[in-house]
């Protein structure tokens, strides 16, 4: 504030009283919105809160008449929102690529609703699923012989087609998911959306000793702590799903190629295209496969051609550039690099702060990048120690949206932070966690 | 067979062995299916014949060495599906439109969950947005004055998000689900698929006599008989959903802009982009659009950005060209004729065979083409008539695959038949149709 305070003149103070201004019209407008109780945002958002955060933005750039003071004293009081995982971060990359990866499509391709009527996922067009298995081949972070695609709109569709394949259809009872704690906190929400007769959330795997079967979700590495995981549950009859959404080697070194029965990715984590919608399930057993592609039929008819053709598109040129010339200015060595530096920061400014711890994590050999280095996640789980209870309330003080533990099952003393967000607000986040004492 | 015959020579002998080589293999091809019980196609494809008419058009293309009898003798021959509404009819006019609605995406953009966080439905894209409310505008279908858009991943995503938002919460029973005979053929899949607490299908809303709250879905004009629709049930506490997917100028005149509560419209039929999988809704109330946005975020984290994005392209142009000077090359003048052209063919084959027969609908003034005309909707529901009880088996039997009555709740002497298939195929359908004999 100091600084701020010293490069004040008359003319910057006219921009003091319009953001006085700004702060009252606020109050008006959240007044508003606690009383017609409107939200935006998705799953856990604090609604008010992001609301909030997107009408200073918008009001702060309409009324703001300077710039780099205007920009300090926004990133002073504006609210950052690393309540979602949204990859922004990747932009910049992509950006940088240019032309490589755009796409052109005329208004008369891929308007059938078929993308090939002879494979067992008809609505997979067959340039993604080449490109999955080539990148799946160059990283090796998953066996894809004797595997069948099921395309889904992003993982969490494909996670709900796992359920309906593999829940018995004979059963009186709904079968129990479990996933250990912490665990995925849109787990629980998806499976009792529409209370299911076929499947129920049974919580935490490590307490579940229910006979019978049951599907346990292993996610590895597991959001939101990072760690990598195996199943937990102790039952003859289990069904695993593999969410493998953050195995990937900008987040953790890629040891052996994953080899499960039912293996789940989705391009928003790997390659930063959530607004695809798009994920690929790799699928050992052909009649949980044919039963997955049964759901997404029955659910949306198939999966936007359009969005797979542009995937292939970003898949092929991570592809071409791994394993290309260009190799130092890769899509996984980039984002490798950002990864590394942001965990540095991350780690530093809860140092300084001394009101948060993080976990350590082992480091090991990627085959991939071949080289050895500690895992670097896409969400921090971090938490608050001493007498602070509820440390995403406490954050949400300080002008900082995380997820509270309470949704992956676990204490109110931790958060869930992404790490994918752009470098600007990624970089006031570390400052004002820096900052933060109790 | 008579014309074939005589333009036959030594060389077009070698075609006709090949073919009958076309037809061993074929058996054996089928054979080996029906072993390993694998299907492809959605709904209620006669998978097995499918196969067959995938694997005809790909032998044959790869055997053919003659050109025009090769056509006839394989229009003799091919199986011809008209199961699905597949509008690849609409392939041709965009094809002539060229660049026009292309759509270049850079690797970099709509690469976000979110397309505009202070929305209330926080994944439609404004431009997508835009353009529906002023296509609606210009046709006047549909009024969107204090409506709500909710962006799906095809309507059969938003006809499962307001199940979602329609059903009471605290019911210890689910709400019916209804909708008067014929009715789509995917309600009852879709509604029961997976075993909600929250909703169950309860058929024909002619017979529902059930006291308390239901939902009644009113298709219009409806799909498979194309006829317009008012709901059917008399209780006080219904509550409406209208699919108005084929409520657009080229299968029906529009008398005036739909004014429901909540209002269901799809690409797929409108422009024939079905590979998009993109549908909307227009919402009155509030909370409803609400809680479908939250069941879209559940279900699927939104909505392909790719997809709205070129939806939003193709939208434009048919409002540009249905105002601009080229009126008579609009997307709806074209579509209007191809559907005249096809409706006059099909009666003509009906009469000529005799043994079926096709309702009559009563011509009205359309507000839109400024025409009196009768509806030509996108598909026939034709009657075996005499003796013939299953018109889909017999058909079948012809070589021509449809959907019988008995998936939409009414008898299997009815069948609905695609009219949206390309050219090719819907001539040899029809040219097959007028000369079959009991």
């Amino acid at each position: 504030m100091a600084y701020i305070l010293s490069v004040f003149a008359v003319r910057n103070l006219l921009v003091l009283s319009l953001a006085l201004n700004v702060s009252l019209i606020l109050r008006v407008l959240l007044l508003h919105d606690s009383q017609d109780g409107s939200f935006n945002g998705f799953f856990f958002a604090e609604q008010k809160e992001e609301a909030l955060a997107t009408k200073i933005t918008r009001l702060s750039s309409s009324v703001a008449p300077s710039s780099s003071l205007t920009m300090a004293q926004g990133d002073e009081d504006r609210v950052i929102n690393l309540d979602h995982g949204d990859p922004t971060m990747y932009e910049s990359y992509w950006q940088k690529k240019g032309d490589e990866t755009t796409v052109v499509i005329p208004g008369w391709q891929f308007m059938s609703y078929f993308s090939d009527a002879t494979r067992l996922c008809w609505f997979l067009e067959p340039e993604f699923a080449k490109q999955i298995v080539r990148l799946h081949n160059v990283v090796g972070n998953a066996v894809t012989e004797n595997r069948h695609i099921v395309v889904g709109t992003g993982s969490t569709q494909l996670f709900q087609a796992a359920l309906y394949a593999l829940s018995p259809c004979a059963e009186a009872e709904p079968i129990s998911v479990v996933s250990a704690a912490p665990y995925y906190s849109s787990y629980p929400l998806i499976t009792d959306c529409l209370k299911s007769r076929l499947y129920k959330w049974a919580g935490d795997a490590r307490s579940f000793s229910k006979n019978g079967p049951y599907i346990e979700l292993v996610t590895s590495p597991n959001n939101p702590d990072g760690f990598a995981r195996r199943s937990v549950v102790n039952g003859s009859e289990g069904i695993l799903i593999h969410d493998l959404a953050y195995y990937w080697p900008q987040y953790t070194p890629i040891s052996s190629p994953a080899n499960y029965d039912l293996m789940l990715f989705t391009v928003s984590k790997s390659t930063g295209h959530a607004g695809m919608r798009i994920g690929w399930a790799l699928v050992k057993d052909e009649d949980v496969a044919r039963k997955m592609t049964k759901y997404i039929e029955i659910n949306t008819i198939g999966v936007s051609k359009d969005s797979q053709v542009r995937a292939a598109k970003v898949l092929k040129v991570i592809s071409d550039n791994s394993e290309g010339p260009n190799e130092g200015d890769s899509f996984f060595e980039f984002s490798y690099r950002v990864m590394a530096k942001r965990w540095k920061q991350l780690r530093e400014a809860v140092q300084q702060s001394g009101l948060f711890s993080v976990s350590d994590f082992p480091p090991q050999l990627c085959m991939f990048l071949n080289r050895v280095f500690e895992p670097q996640p896409a969400f921090a789980w971090i938490k608050c120690e001493g007498d602070i209870e509820d440390c995403e309330s406490f954050l949400r003080g300080k002008k900082i949206l995380t997820r509270g533990g309470k949704h992956f099952g676990v204490s109110p003393k931790y958060v869930r932070i992404s790490m994918l967000d752009r470098d600007k607000n990624y970089e006031t986040f570390v400052r004002r966690l820096s900052t933060i004492r109790s």
